[in-house]
């Protein structure tokens, strides 16, 4: 059994080697050592990227198109230029899953061709590469969702998004890397491994999105893909200093999203966009795909189509501090100090968010992710053998350990309903525009600690669009010690407590970025990422810039 | 444990005769005969209503909201008339649940006081008489849902549907019967038995919706509400010669109706308009309630705003004579190809629709209306002792046995999910913007034998907006006789062969009306009401009339 599920992984592994342009590999002695944490600084030092492709990757999507648009570059040189790095990305971080390399640039040289016949862009994300985590299915290629039991599974038809996508412009140059059972906020699987951090390699990169988080944390592409059912987009986003929108659901097109309890919808995973340089960036991607009007092939979503945003000059910001239950670590504290200090200067209206009953929202989704008790999720481990990875396990355990009746997972939809509508009634009735929040109660989770979901689960259960961006803040072991107030703390309990001392030696956290997270009301998606746009500007007092 | 359940039931029937306004009643040697079918006829000859209050009731809301608001009628008046009527409706046909006399006419009293002071409606139904079926929640009144066990649970707060019409300035004057489980597409249960049809009393009503479809029938309120998840505001509407919209699911608010399954989303039951008089009613409704933005208090609501939508002139209109299951009998037809003639006279593009695997479609939705093999129905019947209604048990026997499985039911909302994708991707490859079809395989059941769903359910499984109108065609004994044809026709199978055979003896429908059903594309909730509209325009020659 153990040597046929090993034989089984090894062939998604093989299909992984075996797509990795090779003339773009450096020797291993050409590498940092496995102790460097950091390797964000390496694409300059490798001497494998030009001058102009470190520019080239360094850029937006909408900066590159617009230099597209206007003959300063070419779709084959920014594909080549992002393939690099992608590839040195994967030495560092094992983010990819299977490179397509002739593909993408065929495709590149395609656009380029059309562009110099018609003096025109083949769509608004024109040449622009996209990675894509691996559960999103491409036709003629195998989708594994980090089961081994699915590893030779080849699919037949391109995910509905990508489609969509790819008329848009877009090329999909690699496919990134996610947990066993996609329900880790961390990335690890029995076939391709685990995924680091770019930003300190001993932090997970964050999941289920994790391979989306180094590929943005890298730049490794302008544009990703994720998808999340409890912060799996956002969450990767944060741990590694890029961006994250997870959309409504019912908003962006899930059809070919491979998942283990198809047709689960007590709760609705989303798929949305990651960005490597800008909340612009992820609106550009939203835009793409609503103007295409999928409603009229996924008949469940909503048909609504995509409308531009102007922040609100007079937006009424509410900060949560803490959610109530778990107190977050002193930087991510420190990350929205300095963004209320910025907004209130910037004469932005701010206010306190008190929580509202997280404790029980919890216990609502966590019910709710697994009704079945899992079943799908174990008997996919069961069909190959494979062990289950210890996060697998834990997010196993959120769920009860028999199945609920349909009756009992009705009253559960209830409750879910009556929260979601409470809550958006509440933020109504406080006259609060966003909630501005951290993503999580650390920087980015120690490996394999990546425990607390709920900063980011609370908003799937009240299914608020909410953004993530970096705070310009970075952990630092020295300003981010543990005050005389800190070392007092009584946590609430043992959930608390767990969270807490995991931040008694700050050095762990060491250069790690601090994400914060900015959920809209209700079905305001546009609303909430023009307000995010103007939230990091005033934050990071944050300049474009162009090539 | 009998005892205990009928003296329960005796409570509900206590309600409702405590709730009839004794001055209207009239004596039984004044009213027609049992054996007399048909009693549209009976408000004029009854002497009850005068002759401005026989207009009055003949009158659509549309014009009545009119005359309100040219100072012409007082609310008062119009609700005195409508009540009069409703109660004579009552005696005739049992179909009500509690009255609400005192209150409607206070209200209506308000409305005049209120145009009085300021020459302005109260809002767009001002006045306007609405019958509402009895499981749609009232304040501080009970909610029985057709169950004994519930005859005597009091409601706290009104369903959100009701306190956005009452807004708009509707008045609720009456509560209207359904059957015992809401799953028959007929009208009885234990408490307050069962409803017949006013253009032939030997005929059912239709239902779930029963109480309204005689309601509107017999014009006891120009408006009323049902509720629909296989053709519970349709059949209604079409076996009283009413009109009826099921709109498209998540877009009516559904907060505060009360049924045995709450959480279910398998397939979502709706709540939508019937109307006497017109299809612009039905419309006036929607834009009402919809204008109000209700998914900003009913979060799972699609944010989607009430737009005016014109019949496009060059539509296709395809018509589809038989759903490949159950032939149509003969009256049925006859209707179908008179359409035919009056569209293809008007110029309307008419082509024949195929119908696309509807037994499939039929197996997935029976299967999803009880994942839970009905529990939460036959634990109700047992809480009480009630026995069964034989209607009840022939609905749950759609359902499976024993439970499904959390992955079972999954696999039936994929496969629901591309049943639904797969039918509007084929109605917009054939260029085809409507379908009109039978709302049911007769013009109306005989009492006790609505046993075929699939005309309607149809289109909650594809979740398209429906809208049922007369034909203006009722069935005619003489005229509707079997061709030989119709003689030498051998059923498909047994269902079909059942249904078939009902008709061997025209007698029994004799008067009915012949409702048909226009289906639209997905979404398109408006174009299908304005093209409802024109095609009823068109096929009856339809004139509107004022006072």
């Amino acid at each position: 059994m153990t040597r046929n599920w090993e034989s089984q992984a090894q062939k998604g592994r093989d299909i992984l080697n075996n797509s990795i342009p090779k003339q773009w590999l450096l020797p291993v002695d050409r590498l940092p050592p496995v102790s460097q944490k950091s390797v964000v600084d390496f694409p300059r030092k490798s001497g494998l990227l030009s001058e102009r492709e470190l520019i080239i990757t360094d850029m937006s999507a909408t900066a590159l198109v617009t230099e597209m648009g206007n003959g300063k570059l070419s779709a084959e040189e920014v594909m080549v230029a992002f393939l690099k790095r992608a590839v040195l990305g994967h030495q560092l971080l094992n983010f990819a899953t299977e490179f397509m390399t002739d593909e993408a640039i065929a495709r590149a040289k395609e656009h380029d061709e059309y562009y110099r016949r018609t003096g025109k862009l083949v769509g608004p994300l024109h040449g622009i590469p996209i990675s894509v985590k691996e559960h999103i299915s491409m036709k003629n290629r195998t989708c594994n969702t980090g089961y081994v039991a699915w590893v030779d599974k080849v699919t037949t038809e391109d995910a509905l998004l990508l489609q969509l996508l790819s008329k848009a412009g877009a090329i999909f140059h690699v496919r990134t890397n996610q947990p066993q059972s996609l329900m880790h906020l961390c990335c690890s699987n029995n076939i391709t491994g685990t995924t680091l951090n770019p930003l300190n390699r001993t932090l997970s990169p964050g999941g289920s999105s994790g391979g989306e988080g180094a590929s943005m944390g890298f730049r490794c592409a302008p544009l990703g893909i994720g998808s999340d059912i409890g912060g799996s987009i956002r969450c990767p986003a944060a741990f590694c200093g890029a961006y994250g929108f997870r959309p409504s659901s019912l908003r962006n097109p899930v059809t070919g999203l491979k998942v283990a309890a198809s047709g689960q919808e007590t709760i609705r995973g989303v798929v949305g966009p990651m960005a490597s340089r800008s909340i612009e960036d992820l609106e550009l991607f939203q835009r793409a795909v609503l103007e295409q009007e999928p409603w009229d092939i996924e008949t469940s979503l909503m048909p609504v189509t995509w409308k531009s945003a102007d922040p609100k000059r007079d937006m009424t910001v509410a900060i949560m501090w803490d959610d109530g239950c778990v107190r977050p670590h002193p930087p991510v504290t420190r990350a929205l100090r300095h963004a209320k200090e910025k907004l209130v200067a910037a004469g932005v209206k701010v206010v306190d968010w008190k929580p509202y009953k997280h404790q029980h929202g919890w216990e609502v989704i966590r019910a709710l992710y697994y009704p079945d008790a899992g079943s799908k999720q174990r008997e996919l481990l069961a069909e190959s053998g494979e062990p289950a990875r210890p996060l697998t396990d834990w997010a196993l355990s959120y769920g009860q350990s028999m199945p609920l009746s349909h009756p009992e997972a009705w009253a559960l939809h209830d409750q879910r309903d009556i929260y979601r509508d409470e809550y958006h009634a509440l933020i109504n009735s406080r006259g609060v525009d966003f909630i501005l929040s951290p993503t999580y109660p650390a920087a980015a989770a120690v490996m394999g600690e990546s425990q607390y979901w709920n900063y980011t689960a609370i908003w799937n259960l009240v299914d608020l669009p909410s953004v993530v961006f970096p705070s310009g803040i970075t952990v630092d072991p020295k300003v981010d010690v543990l005050s005389e107030e800190d070392r007092k703390y009584v946590p609430r309990d043992e959930v608390d407590e767990r969270e807490w001392r995991k931040y008694q030696d700050p050095e762990r956290y060491e250069g790690a970025s601090v994400g914060l997270q900015i959920a809209g009301r209700r079905f305001k998606d546009e609303e909430t990422l023009a307000a995010a746009k103007a939230v990091e500007e005033i934050v990071r007092e944050k300049r474009h810039s162009k090539i």
